[in-house]
């Protein structure tokens, strides 16, 4: 019999999440499964890392197959801990999620649990993140568990290319419409502020406008129809005006030596 | 007499930091200045922002044409609220930094200078992050102030394309050799956790390793090679395997409906 996959669980939400709990349960019928998770909520931690204090690890469950850390760090932390000190050998794959809120568009750059994806590829490890549209600490994960198994598979059997990551979205329904491969949709969040009673003191808070509402390519018009938006991610953020084979170029910049 | 621009500066080694004050008396040559930033160090907060707390904001200094903030925001959080409690108008202008530390190839994945930028990106506002490849908190920024002023002179002048950002990074050199337009060198860091004393316990640390050093169009190299490193980046972070015009499809998911 060959080896079970080893599969690293991380997300944003920390250890307790009901949406941990569920990726960790359907990941445990893949393969052997270690979780390195935050002790506690850390929505918003993009690619935040703990630079100055230390991060502490303690194992909180261990059984055949299964084993659970919490620790103090943001979300990137977990994952670059997990790869170097926890791991027995390099996983076959690393899930983040299910994060409870969208990842869609450019809150992915807010998101820790694209974060954690974007760590594990930058190891070399293919990695998915999951999110679902929904502001609901307790939710039926249900109808997006047959597309999670299916995705997970997918990228155990083939990979993924060289520094690229998925970023799956989910919407709250009953049923699928299907699974789309989508781009990220040009949008941003506006009124973020809301001032509170004390002078000076600000909460976020803000809603989401998708720039681009009517085109059918991107993750947000994907979710917004009932799809699963599966959106590939690649860690070079370079722009290439007039594509990667032509290098950079911007009128009068780089003179060069 | 026209206007003059309007300038917001943050960045994410704190409002103290001698690279902010440099960057802030640069950019007083060039228009009325705005700098809103993190009441204290915050490096490696990347995109991070502050959903649950709130953040407060403390004007600290007012004169004409210059008004410093503090804020107990992430860099991020500093920038949303700048650009939508603080500045009387939109800015023409958004720079962050100078960073004490350079924040080329992947590390600006975890940047908090470079999440200043991304965020002014997404607002539509034209921003620059300034970085210099030193360990020292006091070091002479004088080679680099023709280049950060060429530089946000050309973008003040001459804006950025839409969605695109633009990334500097700086050798520490008695004199720069030149500016070259870079794309991200592939790496990644290595040995990133020293175990401490009280077990469970560990230190972020590490160093990071160049994957590609004989390519001499990455912002490694120029840096390597005493250039200041200027590369753009797109807020867009889907991997389009064979060219953007040609959408997104990797074989074997998105099944459509």
């Amino acid at each position: 019999m060959s080896k079970r996959p080893l599969i690293l669980i991380s997300n944003d939400d920390g250890v307790q999440a009901q949406g941990l709990r569920v990726l960790t349960r359907l990941m445990c019928q893949l393969g052997e499964v270690v979780v390195v998770a935050p002790d506690s909520a850390r929505s918003g931690s993009a690619c935040a890392i703990t630079p100055i204090e230390p991060v502490r690890l303690r194992l909180i469950r261990q059984e055949e197959g299964l084993s659970i850390y919490a620790c103090t760090g943001t979300p990137v932390d977990c994952v670059k801990l997990a790869l170097e000190k926890v791991v027995p050998r390099r996983p076959d794959l690393v899930v983040s999620g299910i994060n409870h809120g969208d990842n869609a568009s450019v809150s992915l750059h807010y998101s820790g649990t694209v974060g954690c994806i974007l760590e594990a590829c930058m190891k070399g490890v293919p990695a998915i993140a999951f999110s679902l549209r929904t502001r609901e600490l307790q939710c039926d994960f249900s109808p997006y568990e047959a597309t999670i198994l299916r995705v997970a598979r997918h990228v155990l059997l083939e990979g993924l290319p060289q520094d690229v990551c998925l970023n799956v979205n989910f919407p709250q329904v009953a049923a699928l419409a299907g699974e789309r491969l989508c781009r990220m949709a040009r949008g941003n969040w506006q009124q973020e502020w809301r001032e509170s009673e004390r002078e000076g003191e600000y909460q976020l808070t803000g809603y989401f406008t998708n720039l681009e509402p009517e085109a059918d390519d991107t993750d947000y018009w994907a979710i917004d129809h009932g799809f699963a938006a599966i959106t590939p991610l690649q860690l070079d953020m370079t722009f290439f005006p007039s594509g990667r084979e032509n290098g950079v170029e911007i009128k009068g910049l780089g003179n060069g030596d």
